[in-house]
């Protein structure tokens, strides 16, 4: 697990029960990909402690980091830190940091309520940000960041230098001309350069472009000549233009 | 699995790296809650087809519904036939209507990328729908829709129908109190109602309410029940309103 890998994990009845929208993965999607880390796998489940427990063990193991989104307030929806707990087979506690913390923050007398933030998977560290009030939790490789989106931004921005990875350096073809069209292009040039990562996306009622073609790689010079032998190819009435 | 549960799988190296936002999703989880189906998951997998086949193999065992979305039209990224053909360990085949309506359509020879848009997993039936030009694949439990949120859309307003169940029943208190405040109070309801769907979601910076809670079930009177019993505990102040 060498490589720069991501998963995250979406915990929220009110995303999949259609309340809510999501809009971290997309974010974070464009925050790791800036990195030069692939983000392998998105998953939203319920707020159901076994569940989060199954997922962030599967993916914990596969990808080198795991993200967390939601699940951490107060309240008995709120069984994130349980659910990455079991998955990684230690207790929940109350960090001492962390309860000292609720205490010099809160104003008159601390309930179970308020206490129930300062729990954490064992182990767990806290890493700090110039811009946060309260830390954000890592256990082993796994992040455990708000849902709020705010939050989940500001966390994510104070941890974002840890991720940095070599770059993936995209150049984007748009076309005018069937899909069906550009096939055998497309299948030279990925003959010919079998590591490329090459996307084709139709576009619908678009009075530009037909199909966006996506060449990307972490060696620039690859891309480039990749770039190069498909324009070869394609009858250039068809280019839109490139990026 | 008499239950009315769903899952979705969104196919797309485009979404996992930040190039387009998922729109499919939020949409489906939207109109499945109207249908009273139950959305379980929504999982965005990179174009792999034994990553495909494993997901669609897993979901397609434990709920009722599976529906993909993407990786269905002609060129090298599009494999989510190969991948659900390969969780239910059926062969690629060509579909001989769908064949025919290929060559209807195409003015000129028909090439084998055009061809492509005829596969299916073997057995696989096809839904039309009054609005489609081309109709929906169904492989045993799993609904294979485009990713085109146009084309998307469209075919699954074509199958709604079968998915109507037993709606949710569903009320929203909103509140201006810190959450923690709140603990006390719907976990009291919770105890009386055990049944209950209950949700507590924090909003940062609005001006109406700091806290918005959801009330659900399949059981109008049930969650009527439980509103009065979270209301008569509520401090009234608290309460913004109720919907």
């Amino acid at each position: 697990m060498n490589q720069a890998t991501a998963a995250l994990i979406v915990i929220g009845n009110e995303i999949l029960s259609g309340k809510v929208v999501d809009t971290n993965s997309s974010y974070l999607a464009k925050e790791l990909r800036a990195l030069g880390v692939a983000l392998e796998r998105i998953l939203v489940i319920p707020d159901d402690v076994d569940v989060i427990a199954e997922a962030v063990l599967d993916y914990s193991q596969r990808f080198r980091w795991v993200f967390t989104s939601g699940g951490v307030g107060p309240t008995h929806d709120d069984v994130t830190i349980a659910g990455v707990a079991q998955a990684l087979g230690v207790r929940v506690v109350r960090h001492p940091v962390l309860e000292e913390q609720i205490h010099k923050f809160s104003s008159g007398e601390v309930d179970e309520a308020r206490l129930k933030l300062a729990e954490v998977p064992e182990g767990a560290e806290l890493i700090y940000g110039d811009e946060l009030a309260f830390p954000v939790l890592q256990a082993r490789n796994v992040f455990i960041l708000p849902g709020i989106p705010e939050l989940f931004r500001a966390k994510f921005q104070a941890l974002r230098s840890r991720f940095r990875s070599a770059p993936f350096h995209l150049r984007v073809v748009y076309l005018r001309a069937a899909e069906t069209a550009l096939v055998p292009y497309l299948n030279a040039t990925l003959r010919a350069f079998p590591g490329l990562l090459l996307g084709s996306y139709p576009k619908w009622n678009d009075p530009e472009y037909h199909v966006k073609v996506t060449l990307e790689s972490k060696d620039q010079s690859y891309v480039e000549q990749a770039l190069a032998h498909l324009l070869a190819q394609i009858p250039p009435e068809m280019v839109v233009r490139t990026e």
